[in-house]
């Protein structure tokens, strides 16, 4: 059904479409490119959340040369009003002749309405060209538009025999440090981390991104224990403040919660009892403020309740070559366990990537098909 | 100093050589080529010990060829009298005009003799080529006869989170079918495994090689606890019992000694106290008696022990993309661990492979040099 000039120019597309990665939420990446006889005669892409959608900037660039074109987008474009106004009228407008795209809009209340409203207009719209590329690339985005909570990674280093850290709590460094440098690429991607109080305490990290380039600091929710948050903390310092919420269990001390206000921090319930919270529900408050995605950093504490609680979508595990040891050392999956293999978490479409001296494994939560 | 077709034929001499594996215990896998003129006249390899060397091998097929010809050999001829005669003699005799060879023997004790008995006969001996991958061959045999105890390889199937076991002790299966598949071909080439009694207890395996064409059972070696071996294990089974040694601490009562060499077990005793006994001892008894290779296959306190007493030379982890946590659950590593990271074991010459569903990751303990 499509050529392979179709595949060169939706490639292109994806291409752009990534350029947008960690500015675009909570809107998805998208990429567009507009051809005619052949050649590209305009790109865009989606270059943050209130600039222009893609299909407008393509058109915007092809300054008059849209008309009789075909335009490839890498997702259904919209035809509603959000922050700027439907892409289907500026297609329609152009006297675009056909439309790629991979796959339709995920978001279920308006998948399918915008090639419906392409096709009312006559213009010829084709579906189904690197699905897969496309819809993976916007994961995040179609796990929060489907499911109101973000898409949940967890990253550790771990040690060959599944440790975090030694017995004494030494974590530094497990990995190497090519793996740290891409854990800053990862920060700059999601819109927020999240990380127990131990791992505060303990090595008190600034849990910034820190790249050659810059990049944007995630948001960092702190799940708050039965201890105090140290006011030394470096993640309470000014101009972090603002961005570091705490998440607290239903029955945290009134005063506590006062405490943290006053230093700036937004505190959200979250359920659970006796300093310990129930992730799902912090998931559900952070979907409620559009936070599309978030990474959970650590430690044991936080890895075992959101692995018992089944809410990892994707796992990002960096394979140090090393044996720590210690039946006390903190584990990537530490609590009571599963008693039977066959209960054990599996996880599927592995990938394998050998990083520095580590080694990546990047896989899914098995029962994960883009459903809630 | 090596042309292209000197490669060529040294790797099919390593060919040759590999078709020995698991053989030739305690001698080296050795192949060997005679060439002529560009071509390969014959071939041979050291098929099993006790039976003619590769070079021998090579010669007479060659009959008669060999006079004037280039022999390309994995390793350097032997000059000494074994179970059979010095292969120097044998390529002087033929009249072979050139010997190229990868590395000298490691045997310390004759290594460049066997150059120095070709070049007083002024034959040419050219020496360096393809050496990396004729070590790596026989990287069992240089351990046994620079150290006298064998190549020591650590296996496990191990979950991402380190786990060998649930909590409850249940390991079927957590490495896939093809990794399984595969520890029964690492059998067939090793000539022991060691298992910790607790493994016998609660799984009651056979230890055995079954593959698809047959293979040769490994000596099986059970590290013996405080508990009986139970009477009923597999292990100890008609046509077993005589393979199966048992390692026993020094205090170990002398009527438990007695009823194992009732049985037609062999008992090892290798130091230690209180059912705890030093593998380092062990590995020295298993070397007197030319045991040039050994698989250690669990549980977690013999993997523990050899890690802590730092006696494997090669890990081969089987790791499967599950997570099956628990604190007590049977993890690669337990006892007390490292204190900080720096101490931690570290691998090197990592290999990584995807085997089925899991992934294989090989490595070298960092120190490891050839050094005992």
């Amino acid at each position: 059904m499509f050529s392979s000039d179709d595949e060169l120019f939706m490639r292109r597309a994806l291409v752009l479409a990534a350029k947008g990665r960690g500015r675009t939420s909570p809107n998805p990446m998208v990429g567009a490119v507009v051809v005619r006889g052949g050649s590209i005669v305009s790109e865009g892409y989606h270059a943050r959340a209130g600039e222009s959608h893609a299909e407008v900037v393509a058109i915007e660039n092809a300054a008059g040369a849209a008309s009789g074109a075909d335009l490839y987008v890498t997702l259904e474009p919209c035809c509603h009003h959000g922050l700027t106004p439907p892409c289907t009228d500026r297609i329609i407008q152009a006297g675009i002749r056909r439309v790629v795209i991979p796959i339709l809009d995920p978001n279920p209340l308006v998948s399918g309405e915008g090639v419906q409203t392409l096709r009312e207009a006559g213009i010829i719209v084709e579906q189904g060209l690197l699905s897969e590329e496309a819809a993976s690339l916007n994961e995040a985005f179609t796990k929060f538009i489907t499911c109101r909570t973000p898409f949940v990674i967890l990253k550790a280093a771990v040690s060959l025999d599944g440790k975090i850290a030694t017995r004494t709590g030494d974590a530094r460094w497990i990995s190497g440090e090519q793996s740290r440098e891409h854990v800053h690429k990862l920060r700059d991607q999601v819109d927020a981390i999240i990380v127990g109080i131990g791992t505060i305490r303990r090595d008190n990290p600034r849990l910034t991104t820190r790249l050659p380039a810059g990049g944007h600091d995630p948001i960092r929710v702190i799940v708050d224990g039965l201890g105090p948050l140290p006011l030394e903390s470096q993640v309470l310092q000014a101009g972090a403040a603002s961005r570091t919420w705490v998440a607290v269990a239903s029955d945290a001390p009134p005063q506590r919660i006062e405490a943290l206000l006053n230093r700036g921090l937004t505190v959200l319930e979250a359920g659970g009892s006796h300093g310990r919270i129930s992730l799902e529900l912090l998931l559900k408050r952070l979907g409620e403020r559009e936070v599309t995605s978030v990474m959970i950093e650590g430690g044991e504490g936080v890895f075992t309740s959101a692995i018992e609680e089944g809410v990892v979508d994707k796992f990002l595990l960096f394979v140090a070559p090393m044996l720590v040891g210690g039946k006390t050392a903190p584990s990537l999956f530490g609590g009571v366990g599963v008693e039977e293999i066959g209960q054990a978490l599996r996880l599927s479409r592995l990938r394998i990537e050998q990083l520095g001296g580590d080694v990546l494994i990047e896989g899914y939560r098995s029962k994960y098909e883009g459903t809630c």
